[in-house]
């Protein structure tokens, strides 16, 4: 049976020239800073974002962790959006490992409101935790791969300097936020004193992301990284494809934008199915299956007997998520599929 | 000048039968179980919440953040309500003392919808903090004292039985609850696996709260009271005007609702101040003052002046407390300072 | 029976003029800033420490947590002597919460060697957390309550120093240290950053302890303390009796001292116990029972049935401590019970 | 210039069998549970290690501190030795991450007696922690790597069983131990409830630890894993090598105790290194060089010109590891090049 999986991007295997790359990559241990494929990597990586410095994590939710451990002091607050990724996939790591209070945010499809932000900062007082942190998602996945603009950057990093605020960047796809503007990522992160991004999702990478910043910061999680035992030995065989993914796999990620559209484009023409095909900023389509009467598990249960693969995030929501292993046609085949078993 | 102080209840002073029961204490070493006075304060407030065990702790912040670390295990989350006190002005103790990610959800008046808290207990999934514990807090101070019904404590405990979550019931002023009610304590308290109230506040102890739950619970945080340094020594001094606190102050706070329900009928006909004098449950009035084109700490600060104080909670919002040292001529006398300030 | 109990000083009752300084007491919510008591009794602590402020708290143990938290940075270590009340007897307070590893010295009567401090400080390496605090404890408890020479203090400070790393003192006995030397106590802080000394214990209030250093660590100390609920409302109540404890009860130590002594000297002269008399430096005389054929735990049962209590440290070592209701006569009478008992 | 590295068997790389298994290994996405060869992985390493369930982690740290974090409750203690590598080379993660306080043991060349680990226990009391965790290091990495006998750490668990206490083996050479004495593995691992061990280091991996024990324990590390980032999506290109390191590499250990024998023999003929070559049990040597007159990073810096690596621990000792890549030519180089040196 054909099977489409539209899961995530993260399901995605490294190409033929990762393969090689990892095969051939020179390697040291880099807990003795020798590894001169990591080294290359970080450096490109950081030179891509605009930051003075960048490190090679082994996921976005250890470049999360590392960025709320190294901007906060414990017993901080961090102020974040409330269906972020933080604050609902990294098993309350922000209080557990940095003592942090999450102050969420209900945000309109994933954007903040900046009054809403300037209402969350603390004021001084022997009652409240001090405000520490502000993170954004972009693009912001459970919103549906929505594009927060560089505008929103700006005018978040700019209320945050005014209170000495750092700003992290949940960047795991912001390589597809640029994409989607039009921009260098640079646009976007300069608006940012940390980001990190992901090298495996639309990248694909096998593992691996990074986190960057200035070197103050960086040289923090570095300690934080090697405490958590996130450092490696010869982290090249796995850095080396990384260098890959950020060398050439970027332009494609238009691609995956295209079929996603191609697919909410085809969904929405589906009775039952519930979605706003102009939304679709990325790779992520979000449909509301509400009105087919169905709950949403049930809906990724039958779809998935007839091979296409997709999340049901809540009762009525279904994830699903473009990327280099799905072809124009699987998508099709997918909207056909799909169509079928709603009739 | 005449002062009238409205900011907080927990401005009261021990009477001169409370200081005479100090004065007399029979005390011992209560980090070796030797003091009598607390001993009693001990059993007979685990009597009157219908608990099995009490521990005598020096606040409320304490009662409620041994209560956090006793029900839970590091890294899960909290279920609390949006405005609640161990959110706000706790100085972030869940996170940084138990690794605990609150989970707030915006009540109305304070009170949680059902189906809210429902969708936040999080299912079983290796991104997500297991759901710990949820809080309930009864009156709502920052909602203006509401007063939560019996009916809503029972629901939210009994569907935190069905997910096997315990409840902790932040009772700082469970006796304003109950009185308002006309039931004892006992009908709220059921619904809770432990609650904390305070002796202070309403009623006039010095200093102290109580912590009540199950034998091992207590057991439990005992230990974590020892390890913030919470155990004190010949604390019966302190406990014996607890005692009194608990056999004479209950049933006077009918008063303190009744002065401030006088205070909420002569400042509810005060062109500019908006409040609902219908909602005034307890001993707290929550009053808007956005439309007298005043901001709150504006117009606290002159009422100040006049030998009125209240707080500003907000930019729009003063909170008036009533209590055992104002008088119902002060309550009269204050809404006639303010009608004058603000014609 | 005649009772003498040599378990602890922090038995010790307030005085008739502490209970009445407790019923006269004037008092404000001290979370207000407005306890004119506890602030008095504050600032004549500081003034006596020699430090610039100072912060009433409940307990040695939450003046010594508050000092762990104030002074360190998260996963920092601190370096203490390895039979300290920090190490041993605040429930692993350090650890866990302040995330601090103690990194215990094994000292000599107490005293740790200059040389195994040195070496105890870490260099600089990705590898090791940070030397962050060293504590002294003056007078050592299970020492046998010896005193720190000041020679000795001026040497850890002065290494400290050129390590730009911060020394805290546990006096929570420090009081006696300095009527032992015959010196203001000020000649002691004056080798530290900060200094908790109990009110308490020797000093007969009923409650509570000092925390002090300069203003910004205060400061700190202050917003912990209200995260553990530590931030009383009346506490001018207790803060009283133990302006009385300052003013009145610190020469007196010198009383309990001879009694010690004479303790001291009387048991030494029974068979079967082992203790150098010489070494009573203050109010705790450490006896070694392993020559009686007998476990410590089971001499102090047959002692309590004589109305001796005296506390087994482990199976070979009994603790007595001196205090203001034991009496010359007492001491006798305990040495003629034991010397009876034992022979 | 010749160089021969013997700073660390961590410096090995991966052979051209293990990079073969990275171009070709079958791979998926891990978080989902998806990928092959890391399920192969997992399986044949618990199989190894006498476990009922394994987890691929990226370090042997990682693998260690999520032992103690999946063991223990927070504030409890664990036992320790005090040269171990989790008191003194993990960044102080235990207090940290754990909120756990470490009791280190003086050991005898690594081996902690039974009375002192007896006397670490904790007896209930208030004023301490539990003793959660019992910690022990095979091979010995400080104590210059002994190898703990087979009845030693039958005793240790025998003792901990008695109190309930589990027992961690932090194994990250437990193959060299185990070739050193001519045992199956798990002889070894029979006696503790969980165990970490490297596949980089001597089994030349580039990338990967194991933590093996049952499956409610490796299921608590799983999630502990996914908060602190370390869970993996294509792993599988990390674990191939692995599997080779398990099955190819184990028996070669041989060899490099050989060559350590022969460099120990080597050193200790010349004048001024001190070494007791009966002592060197696996492939660690090392030597003190007090009586050269010359600290020891003032030798490694001069080796260092000559070509030779090796690490100054302390002021006066120097470790030698030996390896897959140093050959016994590269031995007999260092042996004389150093004997060129000092005399």
């Amino acid at each position: 049976m054909r099977i489409v999986d539209f899961r995530s991007d993260t399901l995605t295997v490294p190409t033929e020239e990762m393969r090689e790359a990892m095969y051939e990559a020179r390697v040291g241990d880099d807990v003795y800073g020798e590894d001169p494929t990591v080294k290359e990597l970080e450096e490109m990586a950081a030179a891509k974002a605009g930051k003075e410095s960048a490190l090679f994590v082994t996921s976005g939710t250890m470049g999360n962790q590392l960025a709320l451990l190294s901007h906060t002091k414990r017993g901080e607050e961090v102020i974040l959006e409330e269906n972020s990724h933080i604050y609902n996939a990294e098993v309350g790591g922000a209080a557990f490992l940095s003592g942090l209070q999450p102050r969420p945010i209900k945000g309109n499809r994933g954007i903040m409101d900046l009054e809403d932000i300037k209402r969350a900062i603390r004021p001084e007082d022997i009652h409240f935790p001090r405000t520490g942190l502000i993170c954004i998602e972009n693009t912001h996945n459970m919103a549906g791969g929505v594009v927060i603009p560089v505008y929103q950057m700006e005018k978040v990093y700019s209320l945050a300097r005014e209170h000495n605020i750092p700003v992290h960047l949940d960047g795991a796809r912001i390589f597809n936020a640029a994409i989607h503007i039009g921009c260098d990522v640079k646009e976007l992160t300069q608006y940012c004193d940390s980001v990190m991004f992901c090298l495996s999702k639309g990248l694909c990478a096998p593992v691996g992301s990074i986190l960057a910043g200035d070197k103050s910061f960086v040289d923090k999680a570095k300690r934080y990284r090697k405490m958590i035992g996130g450092g490696m030995r010869q982290a090249g065989v796995i850095a080396a494809p990384g260098i890959i993914a950020l060398e050439k796999m970027v332009d494609r990620l238009e691609e995956d934008h295209k079929k996603a559209f191609g697919l909410a484009a085809g969904l929405s023409g589906i009775g039952g199915l519930t979605l706003d095909k102009e939304r679709v900023d990325t790779n992520i389509v979000m449909v509301d299956v509400r009105n087919t009467g169905c709950k949403a598990h049930e809906l990724t249960d039958v779809f998935r007997e007839k091979g296409i693969l997709a999340v049901a995030i809540n009762e009525r929501m279904i994830r699903f998520v473009t990327h280099k292993y799905i072809s124009e046609e699987d998508v099709q085949y997918a909207v056909d599929t799909i169509r079928g078993v709603l009739s």
